[in-house]
């Protein structure tokens, strides 16, 4: 695979600002970096190759992976042992891998600092997982029993809530701003996931409502994961914003994906069985557009409170009918192009790549 | 009522030290207070009079109401009105109070620092209350229709998560002493939850056990609002450590009492029925001492999965011709006086008299 880049034309809003300084001396932890453009222009090569974002990060990765291990031990056995049934069930780790990325290609380079907050957003993704699946009352994660089928719901919910505080452990170390960006996004995760209630087998809700309830529920963390890492890295407010909108819309385009594959993917790549959106009632944009499309066999199961494993068969044939999954998936590119925008904008590094291949593999993964 | 006041032999504990400068120059938030033993003892009153601990410290529990009311506010309606439900339900507010007793106490100024940490500890608590209402399956908390039966086990879970995250938002504006205290009192917590499933309607349990289970469960909260309130107020790590011993000793008393109440008490002043520790199998320390007792009628209801109400009755009957009440009492009495000798050692003032007159207050309280 082969990527263009363009070398950026204006590197002027790298360099750092007294406004930004300002914050950074307000930091129980920073990592300012004040020279990182000039270091960076001299550093760069032109990378025309596709990269993998993973090793690119490897080692903070590896670093991240300590951090989950060690967060998960608790006095009581029954704590860890649910914390480590998911923490250790094989997670794809996009959202630390995001912040990570976010932070080397802005020239990051306090390792410590980065690492530890990247582990704070996967704790909490981890967190909310454990707390989805009772609200789902979901069978599997990540391909075999979920916690709440194997330990219950009582030990699964307060395992939820000990993930939350090892998060809180983990961020609470920054300063204020890292903390507001990090508790925002938390918010916005709980609003989504009512939001969704509200629309659970709601044959009412539009791509609108869809969008609203994703940007708070995935995307939220990916935007904050890459917003800090930009920040952590000594960048300009304006591009931190800019990073926020790339988390955004591969936050977006990520879900997207989830939904599509929900439908037309295979259940040992995914770990779980396929429409589980229609079994639960969760409005998936396929969902929302077979509905928006008349296709009757999907409204049946959606709206069905304990849908037949025939009438699931049913919708998911209607799928292949319609054109809900051609056009989930070009939404799904629509918002990948958007994310590519603030990324054309880096200095050429490696990091810059890995944010590019990125955004590729998430809209053509298959698991 | 009168109390005995004994002045301080020695207030050189009270001088800051350099270790603690060190620690507070940390802080982004802090309140050193370098002068303020002489600026106690020079307004110090011998007061051989009770005080109510509420209206010591009122202006300030009146600050951390308006933080609570304001942080229950959500985009998501449904989340405001779950955590509006408890917060403004009438909550005793006392783990705020030993925070705020505590700073002033040691001569604490600051006071929006102290509000918000209180706010963050009364925050913690409810969100474990929405939680532990779900575990219990309660339909009855302060008086009124439980959240988890008015709204429903998904978003009560939800609600708990957000009153997690505003506690997270509060806390996470300190320095790591504060947030590494906080995040442990909130580990032992779930740590102590899940020790108290463990010994659900298991007639096993031993007093040594129910000790574990409070410690974790209810105390840590006092402990840790006590002694962020001296760490706060600038006093030595010796003190910090002793207050630290009287909220751990108040809230094992207060726990205490309250299972005795489960019992002997009123379901209107109570705002709950009793015998629901014998509906729900947990075990307290009336429950517990009446097994050793070898009282046939408490174990029946206690390792019955569901209780009729005439066990429950023939239980609560049972109480009354054994001795685990007054044994229960005795013990809180214990762990009250031992709540009495840190603060002993205080300068005489209004705050003092109030941490004293709180321990009488918790151990004679009919609800």
């Amino acid at each position: 695979m082969q990527i263009q880049l363009d070398l950026p034309s204006d590197l002027c809003h790298f360099a750092p600002k007294r406004g930004v300084n300002g914050v950074l001396q307000q930091r129980k932890r920073k990592s300012p970096n004040s020279a990182f453009a000039a270091d960076l222009l001299a550093k760069a090569q032109p990378l025309t190759e596709a990269v993998d974002p993973f090793s690119c990060v490897a080692e903070e990765l590896e670093l991240v992976e300590e951090n989950l291990t060690r967060s998960v031990r608790s006095a009581e056995q029954t704590l860890t042992d649910i914390a480590s049934h998911l923490i250790c069930g094989g997670g794809k780790r996009i959202r630390p891998m995001v912040t990570l990325l976010a932070f080397k290609a802005f020239g990051g380079k306090k390792v410590e600092d980065i690492v530890d907050i990247a582990t704070a957003i996967e704790l909490i993704h981890t967190a909310t997982l454990l707390h989805d699946d009772i609200i789902d009352g979901a069978e599997t994660r990540r391909g075999k029993e979920s916690a709440y089928r194997k330990f219950g719901l009582k030990a699964t919910l307060v395992a939820g809530d000990f993930l939350f505080i090892k998060a809180f452990e983990f961020a609470g170390k920054f300063d204020e701003t890292i903390v507001q960006w990090t508790a925002d996004a938390c918010t916005r995760l709980t609003e989504g996931e009512i939001l969704q209630g509200f629309f659970n087998r709601n044959t009412e809700v539009t791509v609108g409502d869809y969008l609203e309830i994703v940007k708070r529920k995935t995307a939220s963390l990916f935007q904050t994961g890459a917003k800090i890492g930009v920040y952590l890295a000594g960048a300009s407010p304006s591009l931190v914003e800019e990073m926020d909108q790339y988390g955004l819309t591969l936050g977006i385009a990520f879900q997207i994906i989830d939904d599509v594959l929900d439908v037309i993917g295979h259940k040992e790549l995914l770990g779980k069985p396929t429409g589980m959106d229609l079994r639960d009632g969760n409005p998936s944009l396929p969902i929302i557009l077979a509905l928006n499309a008349g296709q009757q066999a999907v409204a049946e199961a959606f709206e069905c409170s304990h849908p037949t494993d025939e009438k699931i068969r049913q919708a998911i044939e209607a799928f292949g009918q319609g054109t809900a999954i051609q056009q989930a998936k070009a939404l799904s590119r629509t918002y990948a192009e958007q994310a590519f925008n603030p990324v054309k904008k880096l200095p050429p590094s490696l990091y810059r790549n890995g944010l590019k291949t990125l955004i590729q593999l998430i809209i053509e993964r298959n698991s």
